[in-house]
This record gives C-alpha cells, structure tokens and sequence, in this order.
C-alpha cells in the first residue's frame, strides 16, 4: 500500500467552537466578580456532574426542533438513558434531593458550568455554552424571589452595567389567571400564548395579536402559525398587556410584595420593574418569573438599532424538586448565560481586554550551548519571571525574533560566542525596539543595528531583566 | 387517576459524583498554584470544547473494556459521529492543526478541564475527571522535553511536595529497541510486554518475569494472562530493566541529552531521574516518556503499605498532529490528573482545608417586618458584608438558629417588637456562644440566657458587625 493516508480534516461539530487565552482571562475576572456577589448575598458554591440519568432531567426545554427534545443524549451499558445537562436547575433539584438530610434549609447554592442543548446553531448560539446559577431551595415566600432579583440587579452594578439594564418581573400565577380568563386551556395553546407575549418587545400589540389569532408572516414572507385564539380570547390577553392585572390573583398579591422589599432595600424601578409581558420559556416555573434585560441598543444582522435584550433570567420551581419527594419543596432562583453576558460587557468596554504579557525569550544562537541557555531560563524563571527558551527550529535568527515578538515578549536575551567568551549577554527591549525588529532578518544585520539593545555582564541577569519588566 | 406520581429516584450514573464547596475552594487553589507555575515557563491558556469528531480523536486510549473503546460517543444529526474528549491532548492537535497558520510555533499552551472515560467506575475511578495539562507543539529537540520534566517538578515544589516526589524518564525509542532486540513484532504482544514492564514497581523482576511468560496468578487466585515470551526473549527484556540499555539506539542518546539539561538546570536524582521501567499506556507516545511518582506511603484497601503512585505523566508524540497535516509536527507535554493529585495533597496536608466562612443571618422575629429585615440585609451587604435574611418557615426560633449554626454564620441579628420600639438590635455573637446556642429551642429561653448575646443602636448595625468581624 503505497497510498498515501487519507488526512483527517481539522474541525469542530457545528456549535462548538474554541477559546482564546484574552477570553478566558476576561470571562475568569468576569466570573469572579458575579461570585463575589453571590457569596455576600449568602451563597456557597455546588457542582454537580455534566451528566445525568435522562429521567433526573425531566422534559422542560421550550421550543425544541429535535426528536430528542434538544437533549444530548446516550443508552448507558445497562441500557439506561443518560444525558448531559441541559441547565443547573435540574441537576440542583436531584442534588438536593439527593441530600436532603444533611443540607441546610433554606439551602442556597450557585454554580458554574457548561451546559448543552442538541439544537440547531445559529450565530451566537451554541451547543455548549455556560451558565452561572444561583438558587435557594427550601424558601416558599416573595422574599426569596425579591432576593433574587435584587442579586441580578448587584451582579449587574458590580459588573459596571449600571443604568444600562433593567431586571423585569412577572408572575406565571398571573398569566395563568389571564389565560384562564381567556378560556385557554389547553396546555399547547398556552404554550403558544405566552411565546406570543413574550414578543411584545419585539414585535409590538399589533404583532401579539396576530401570533393570538391565526399567525403572523414577517418580512422575509416566513409565516409563524398563531395561538388561534378568537378576537374576544385575545382581547383578554392584550388587555392584560396593555396593564391591566386580573384581580383577586395570588400572583399579584406576591408581585406586590415583592415590590414592598424592592422598596425597602433602595432598588427603584430603573433597577427593578414589573413587567407584565415577561414569560421565560421554561416549563417548569410555577409563581414569580424574571429576567435581565441589557437596555443599550446594538445594531442587529439587517443593520437595525434594537436592545441587546436578555442576558439571564429565572423563576420559582416549586414542583422541580416533588418529582423526587413526597413533600412540597419551594424553589426560585436564575441564571447567567456567560458568553452572551460576555460579549454584552465587550460591546460597553467593561470586559477588558487581556493580551498576556509574553515570556522573555532566551534565544539560541549555537545548538551545542543549550544547557547554558536553559541554566539562564531557569534562573529567571526562579527569580518569577516568565521565561523560555526558544525551542523551535533554529537555523533562522530573523524566526527567533519573530516568534518573541508575536507571543508579545517583553525582551530577548542573546548569548553568542564572542558574548559567552566575554562573560556577557545582549539584552534586546521589545517592547522599546518594537518597529526597529520587525525589519531584520538576519544575524549580521541585527548585530549592526541593534535596536533597543543592551548589555550587560551575565551574573547580572535577573537583576537587569527585573529592572527592565518595571520600567516597561 | 388518584394512584399518586412514581418518584424519581435521586441518584447520579456510576462513577460521576457532586463536589462539595471544600473542594471546589482547595482544587480551586490548588489549580491557581498549577496554573502560575505553567505561565511562568511560558505557557498560554487555550480552552477546547468538550465533544470532538469521533475520527478527530482517534483510538488511542490504553486497557479499554468495553466495546466502544473507553469512549462516550453519539451521533450528530447528519449521522456524524462526535465523542466527549477522553483526554486534552487529541483535541490540542485538532486545535493546532486547524489554527497552524496563525498560531506562535513553537506553540506553548496549557488546558484545563474535564475530561470522559467510558470505562467501569470503581474506587478513585470516576468517568468524569479533571486534568490540566501543558504541551508545546513544533518543538524537536529534547529540550523541550526535559522542559515539561523541570516544569512538573516545580508544580510539585509549589505545592509543597518537596522530597515527596520524583519525575520519572525513559523514552519509547529504548522500549522498542528492546522489543526489537527480543524479536517482539506483533503490535499487541508489544503492547502486552509494556504493560507487563510497567508492573515493576508492583510486582518486582519475578513478577513481571511471569507477565513476559505465560501469565501470573495474584493472591485471590485471578490469572493474567501473560505475553508469551519464551525465556530467552523475556531475559532481553529482563536485561534492559536490570539496567542494560540497547546499545547505539537513538533513545538513549535522548536521554543522555534530557540528563545533560536536567544537571545544567540544577535538577537532581531526587527531583528528576531515568528510569527503565516508565511506559504510559497511551499509544501515541513516539520518544521521550515520563510520570510524576508520589513517593511517600499509603495504606491501599487491604491494609497494605505501598507508594501513593503516579499523579500525572506524558511524553513526546510526533504523530498525533500529522493525522491532521502532511508535514512532520512534533510534539511533547504531560498532564496532571486534577482530583487524584488533590487527593495526595490532603493526605500530606497541603491542601488546606475551607469550610466556607458563613453569612450574618438576619432572623425573622415577626412576619410582617420581613422588608425592615430586608434593609439590614442589604445595609450588611452593601458594606461588603456576607449576609442574609433567614428564607425558611419561620415558626420555629430555634430551627432558624439550627440554620445560622449549620451555616457556619458569625453572628444572627434579632428585632423583635421589643427592639424594634426601643431602636435597638440584639447580637448574637455565634462563635462565642456555639455551644451554649445548641441548647435552647425557643424564644423565651432565649431572651433569659443570652449567651454571648449583646445589645446596639439600629444606626450602629454595620459598625458593630464590621467590629465583631475583625475580632473573631
């Protein structure tokens, strides 16, 4: 077989996709702040693994385009079904089950961690991403809610997004009231209903009723078929759209309590809202609902201004932790999509940027000396200063300063003959012979030019580069 | 249908388990010191998903038991294959591949996450684990592996291992010129006298004599086959572990260059040494191998003393990269198995232990004063201080006590109408009065004993906890 192998194409599965050294800095100092609130406000952290018995999950994904409901998943070899997360919220509800002894009660946790979604990927959308959750489980009244969103509403000051959000609050008790009202009662036809409202912001009154009625074709000429509900129906719910809460609701006896603790604790309406066209699309959220909504306009793919929109969000789940105990276990709490967040902070200049400071590259001028070279890099690197010998290929000086500059290093160190026969080194300053470098290419050229460069005596090492990184 | 809802059991899969806050806080730390080490010797962070093509991977994973070769795998809707990652290696050479253009060469990243082994749990055996590896990719020279060797002997100095240690080296090159010399050519008896080779340090020359025969029987009477060697191939092999390397072979002049920079460097015998029996079950090791041996004493599940083993390990793997590229790509580096090193370190103390230091907890004295609760909270919180209201059913004063004290809280701040009158708040300071809390369930008991129990203005309230802070 003198057949050469076939190549294996270097890609990822559609929706995944790599990350670079800035956005793991940025999105870690990013996390770190929103931990930083959750553990003032009580919280401690929990992880659970990425995957789960299928049944432990349950089937609460909203808008699923997939026979397997968007679940990633696979028979394990005693044929059970297992699956990989498709948010924390589930997997908390076993854990706390599953500990319901030893736990504290009220018992509040947040986590961190990737969660996946077997759905179709679209720009920004992906099939692993990362959520950040904080939840309090145990905890049946307002209070716990209030508390929530006052945290939403921390995380986003503390982020530097004051004045650029607002977190906005509903009652799915509410909704139900409405839809009752209405004469809705089939559980498909409420579903459609509240996707309907959640696309005031969208598309408008106009456009709600149309997605109640028979559907509503946009500009492309896509038609989405609506809740066909008749005029009278709709009218009920655009109503309550339009302000008016139906009376007598326990949701809105909590919704006013809440805003008694919002009151309380100084968190106005430019933070905290009301809102009565919030839905969430997860199913399994049975009073308070909310989200965190980014108010700054970005310009969309056809080059339109809208809101950057929702960047978290969450709500009571009294009946999330009953499916595996007896006992009625209340629950609220919320989450972050960290990427979208990311990106939000990225677009207002709060992210930061984190090009790392590169190491200082000891270059290597004669193949036969690189124990010299590593002795060098090694007490540099004793010393904490982030060194390395170049270790690629070595025939091409002009390669050697290229790469130093490309990982962004602060200076080169250069030991050739004459030097090591002298007892002295050639420190080279990048960052102040940055343009200078980039032009020479080779050895004899360098040596005459020599941009931003220096020596020095080879005892001196440490103490010449420790002066050089403070003054850079 | 009155017959009530089965329950769902709350339990996870074998072998994937919950982590508590202690651990997330110590691997956490532990992870930090790992990760400054990797940055000091130049290492950048890169961060890859965690599912691949199936054929990205490649079927490289040693000892598999199951028929779908020790990976978890699925089918992507367009009937493609993807697997979760069993190690972070295979996906850093798709990830080189697919970015050679634009990436540094050589090009030094580390990588940190969790990695699949669809394998059967046992004990410290998970399916889901933690590693955290460093490669450099487009280096040659031994240089770069005697680089990975210092870089894990430092790691280890870092975290207080110091003389618990030694890095083991030996390179695959010698192996298969012993293999070669004892006239092994079939690629699974080859595999069967690596392993066999690598049981040295468990079953000393005798027993690894019997693993290169026929087979060995252990104490319980359970027979491992063995690799078939007739006697006089088994003493080549026997040889080269009694210390005689092959003569003339490109490995051993590999190593002799690795000791010359190991010495240049200052890193002795008992940080780094060549061993001939270090082997690495995976497949694509081509040259230099190497494993970080814990050397201090542990009791194994029979009562036995042995050594705590292996923490981590690597190598040089030229071949890996060029499934994706015509040209030669070598490539060298090792990884740390997160969880079993952190296991090490809690039985030499050098963990650290943190149970998390609890909030203030705010009690609930009356129902109805929930949001005056509430703005001491957020006062507390605002002012940088852990806090809470109590969330749980408040009928019970002792049970909200319970909660502080399991909650690990500093201090509970009372109002009951008393205070609330008199513009006053109780403090109970909680470290002080621990034991003496235990024992009282009620309200009245309470208010006669208070046991480290004090008095302040409700204006003073971030004062007198930012004092009572610093003094405990």
């Amino acid at each position: 077989m003198t057949e050469k192998t076939k190549l294996i194409s270097p890609r990822l599965p559609r929706g995944f996709e790599d990350r670079t050294p800035g956005d793991i800095a940025a999105v870690g100092r990013m996390i770190d702040t929103i931990r930083k609130v959750y553990e003032r406000y009580g919280f401690d952290p929990v992880e659970t693994p990425l995957f789960e018995f299928t049944e432990t999950l349950g089937k609460f994904l909203p808008d699923t385009d997939r026979p397997n409901a968007g679940v990633f998943s696979l028979q394990d070899d005693d044929e059970q079904w297992m699956s990989l997360r498709y948010d924390l919220t589930a997997p908390l509800a076993r854990f706390f089950a599953e500990n319901f002894e030893t736990l504290p009660k009220p018992y509040r946790s947040y986590r961190q961690g990737y969660v996946f979604r077997n759905e179709k990927p679209g720009p920004g959308r992906f099939r692993q991403f990362m959520q950040f959750d904080a939840d309090t489980v145990g905890a049946p009244g307002p209070e716990a809610d209030a508390e929530m969103c006052m945290m939403m509403a921390d995380v986003m000051d503390a982020l530097g997004l004051g004045g650029k959000y607002v977190v906005r609050v509903n009652n799915r008790k509410v909704l139900d009231g409405v839809l009752e009202a209405a004469g809705v009662s089939s559980v498909e036809q409420k579903l459609t209903v509240l996707r309907a409202v959640d696309k005031l912001d969208k598309f408008g009154p106009e456009g709600v009723k149309l997605l109640l009625g028979a559907g509503r074709k946009d500009e492309s000429g896509d038609f989405t078929k609506g809740a066909g509900l008749s005029d009278a129906q709709a009218a009920v719910v655009l109503d309550y759209i339009g302000g008016k809460p139906p009376a007598g609701n326990d949701g809105v006896t909590e919704l006013e309590a809440m805003q008694t603790l919002f009151d309380a604790a100084g968190y106005g309406p430019e933070k905290i809202k009301i809102d009565p066209s919030v839905v969430r699309g997860l199913e399994y959220y049975t009073g308070p609902v909310f989200e965190i909504e980014l108010t700054f306009k970005v310009q969309n793919e056809k080059g339109q201004d809208v809101v950057f929109g929702s960047v978290g969000g969450g709500g009571r789940y009294d009946g999330l932790v009953s499916r595996f105990r007896r006992e009625p276990v209340p629950a609220t709490g919320f989450s972050i999509g960290v990427s979208r967040l990311a990106n939000a902070l990225k677009l207002t200049g709060n992210l930061g940027s984190d090009e790392p400071v590169g190491p200082v590259v000891v270059l290597v001028m004669d193949k036969d000396q690189t124990a010299r070279y590593q002795a060098m890099v090694s007490e540099l690197r004793q010393a904490g200063i982030r060194a390395e010998m170049f270790l690629g290929s070595t025939k091409n000086f002009g390669k050697q300063v290229a790469y130093a500059d490309k990982r962004n290093a602060p200076a080169v160190i250069i030991e050739g003959s004459q030097e090591r026969e002298g007892g002295i080194l050639q420190v080279k300053d990048l960052v102040a012979g940055k343009q200078a470098a980039q032009a020479i290419t080779d050895n004899a050229e360098w040596k005459a030019a020599r941009p931003g460069q220096f020596e020095i005596k080879r005892e001196d090492l440490v103490a010449a580069i420790q002066k050089l990184l403070s003054e850079q």
